[in-house]
């Protein structure tokens, strides 16, 4: 059967597999300290053009958030993010249970305005009880987000302007970053993004590996010992060599690249698909994850030929649907959903 | 100066004081086990109509918020509050720092309606992906909330029947409960409150006391070693004896009835005065806080002559304030602000 | 019935019941912004020679270790503490709570020595896998300890000395700082243990107080936006004059060191009573708590006219009891005792 | 060059990665809901013997014992370890930032006696103030233990049932689970440790995993939402195939079993090498990990031809070293250690 569901159905980008059997039988030190991690973050602080960035590995997105918005928070200080962010709604409560709050603010199309954070801060510290209320300490925005959209350079500029002003540092979910970069819609280069932002990751599970994510603190800025907060958290991995080559791979001979404009390119052709036969989408999103208002008689029907994801409910008859590309994807994918539909 | 600020600028209710006097010199046991936290124990209980309820105190109302609140909650669990309750905007992410999210909904004047909840924790149940969201596993309500309104026994039935069905405890703050209880527009008993809750607690320091809170598990449900996890929040007191005697006093000849009955008659007077000068109220308040929308100019002036509370800011030249009586407020008081006025 | 079973069975001392008395009707500013709390700082600042300290006041001893250790020490940090802390063995696991490692060293008589933590903070750096342990962060003791013991001088200097080697903060727990002060034995004034630590706290609770205990950060040290995570412990009181006005009273006119002196006095006399007698004691307390071992029967009966605390069993034969004598203990209490014994 | 550092040196067995390889390209559902996950657990339960048991998957072992024991225990509750147990030591205070203490124990060669715990938790239940303690909730042990050890069927038996008499679950850290199952001084089977232990992990990233532990929730007591809890812990995997896929490779033609076995027959044959030269043990491990004591210049000499783990130094003059077998190493590495030593 034809699948769309998600950009995790297959196992890694076939390099990587290949990588991860060529090693196999070499003895490697553990924790992250062999060479094949180091030659990783080598590529990764040349790929962002941050010699002086701080590197690490993490095994997935949750994890990562949590990781990140933990250890850069003072414990009097919460994140700010839009109310659909992925640490707001979707991570079972994870930025909670390390003791901070999420600050939600409404955001549009999955995203944070500079004005709006502006604002909001403004208005916390002109509040004569501000003491009494949780300090904004960092603004957690994800590129591409939820929905597929993606921040032009000009609205991260505004972003990362405001969070200087009030001393927050700028965080970047980039579970999806690979298909953020390749949109055709975007004007960021991931050099430009690490300029301004504090910290971001560049996800490895959802672009291409078994998993793992790379957390970039851009200026030299990682948290007191960082490995030894990795380790209380539970996701420091043993054979950190999983990690290591994955993103070695990733980032060896523009891989990383290549997997997001893979996607992006088949991503456009389903939409225009979808277009062409006069479907209505919910959002218009410039990356791998289409979003498309189907009849619930309609759904039914295509549900039996080809997996989709689905998203919430749009009214009484219809429902919001989710279609999504990957590295895996093929033409003949698109041709046979070309012919579904 | 007149002092409208807040319920908590004098001291405790002269009858109050007059009893720590006389008990001064007795030697009692440590941590609440002593005569008199019994014996207030015994009265709260007959008030409430609840002979199998757990009482315990504890010193304030934020503390005995993420008391009750992180210990009534599993792990995955979060509480559903108004965007406007003290839990979501004003105890500094004591929620939080226990591990758990507060689900705030919008309210409407401080209050949470039946319906919204009952959408709320539905909606919840119907997204596939609910295993990776908060569980909303308690409802938490202010009686009355920080605007000085009320729930009507109608409204709070309701509530109870949806916590209810979805097996969600009903937590209600009762730090100005006295007040809602004596308001003219309140329809609701002492008992029935009880009735309709799982967990409430009746607010001392707010009305007449120096401090203290006690906390009522009206079905025999109070967490287990609920006493060690006071230990653990480092809510216990040695003296256990200051809270036993001041509740047991607010508890002997309906002192505590008479506190709240006092002020809101005050506050009555006081709400008739803005009425007559032709003040326009920031909210229809049947309680002990009234809240006024007062010119920035008239503001300064009055300030010299009269202490309130700032509250938010109304548009570029107005501003709402806070009217609070107490115990310790006298028709004297509301007689010189007339003349203010 | 004769009562020696602690220092905290008796109410406030009575300057301090007339001092809350007098202020009742005084209209004063909530959360510690009231004179009364300004004056008294300004009294422990000059009595602990520290003009620069931060001063602040919160309600119990537990709370008070939660909130200085969980807001000195980074998340990858524990501290340092006799096995016979009380942080660890009867906080219920209020630090742990907290999300940091008690690091537990077998201490003497209730005492750490300066060698004991150098031993253990030198070996912990020279393992090869530190980052997988827990940093030791700060160091705990307190004065007197859990055993009624003092430290020297000598030995405070020693253990300051290794805690600015390591840098690590060293806190002084002083819920009984008043006896240790006036103990005989003491070579130590308070102005020179604000030297030698960074941060401890006048214990109000067991010497004196109705509840409170006053924190001094001695180098102008505290924690950023310490008041606002005293209200995320919930451990803000809204009558912060309540802890106001007793530290001013017990800060005027020297009525702390006199409540020491005289618990003192009486706490020798006790001793030499029971010494007279034959009675062996657990251990050498110069302080207001005298350990006891009473042979089963013995107990027994004593039991019956004179309340005492029950601290461990000795043997199969014989029980450790605590005798504590405090500012509400009097010579006709020691006269009864003697004709007891 | 010669490596025997740990046992986690090299990636995963070749049938893993084998059957990596081939499933690659499937298209699976996420978050372990794929049917290899789905095929592990029923193999798992049926090696187990446990039709009833609930199995999950975590990807490293501080993370398995992290989200086991802070889901399993009680708010006010404790965990019994060995003072040399992973959880005490080794996993940078992972426990406590949960919340929970680590109630340490000081055990032998590694192990917990069932003595030691009932007196433990009979003196504290017999303590007057127990309720101001951390309840001991739960016993963590492992096996093999971090020194090599392991216990008979009759201690096992005898911790069990006092586990079980103090109504506290039992829980067996398996990180080496296979090597312990394989040694020739092993008298319990799979069988009988789950009936034995409430919960346990059957380790897999050091027995031939890349990365993955599979735990056992042996009676159908699994803590509600698990996997909401997983979740929130941030350790759930999107491709959950990753670990479904290798536990089935494990747990299919006894492979497991199989690389326990070859560990430890050439561990014995290591073993009778140092024996045989004449070096002296630190321990009398019968599994993977020998600790063999090395004079220091000794230690240099043989460090430049062989990586081997540093344990603790022994004395001014000796070093404890650490030598691991694991499914990687070959008799020829065996063969090569012996021509060096």
């Amino acid at each position: 059967m034809l699948c769309f569901t998600s950009d995790y159905i297959a196992g890694a980008h076939p390099k990587i597999m290949e990588r991860l059997m060529e090693t196999n039988l070499e003895n490697l030190s553990g924790y992250g300290t062999d060479p094949y991690c180091e030659r990783a973050i080598g590529k990764i602080k040349d790929a962002c053009g941050c010699p002086d960035a701080d590197v690490y590995f993490a095994v997935g997105g949750t994890q990562t958030n949590q990781l990140i918005i933990s250890t850069m928070l003072a414990p009097y200080e919460g994140v700010i993010a839009a109310k659909t962010g992925h640490v707001s709604l979707h991570e079972a409560g994870a930025i909670e249970y390390t003791g901070h709050k999420v600050l939600e603010l409404p955001g549009e199309n999955g995203k944070l305005s500079a004005a709006a954070i502006d604002a909001y801060v403004r208005a916390y510290y002109a509040d004569e009880n501000y003491e009494h209320m949780v300090f904004p300490g960092m603004v957690y925005i994800s590129f591409p987000t939820e929905y597929g959209t993606i921040y032009s350079k000009q609205e991260l500029t505004e972003i990362s302007a405001v969070c200087k002003n009030y001393k927050m540092p700028l965080f970047v979910d980039g579970a999806r970053l690979g298909y953020g970069l390749a949109s055709k819609a975007n004007d960021v280069t991931l050099e430009e993004l690490a300029q301004l932002c504090d910290v971001f990751y560049i996800g490895g599970t959802k672009v291409g590996a078994l998993c793992g994510e790379a957390i970039v603190f851009t200026k030299k800025n990682a948290p007191m010992h960082f490995l030894t907060q990795i380790k209380q958290h539970g996701a420091l991995l043993a054979k950190g060599r999983l990690l290591g080559i994955q993103f070695d791979t990733l980032f060896t001979d523009h891989l990383y690249e290549e997997i997001g404009a893979h996607a992006i390119t088949l991503a456009e052709k389903l939409k225009r698909l979808f277009h062409e036969k006069g479907y209505r989408f919910f959002i218009d999103s410039p990356t791998n994850q289409q979003f498309i208002i189907l009849e619930n008689e309609r759904m039914k029907q295509l549900s039996e030929k080809v997996a989709f994801g689905f998203w919430e409910n749009y009214d009484a008859d219809h429902t919001v649907v989710r279609f999504a590309t990957s590295w895996s994807t093929t033409e003949e994918d698109i041709e046979a959903l070309s012919e579904l539909l």
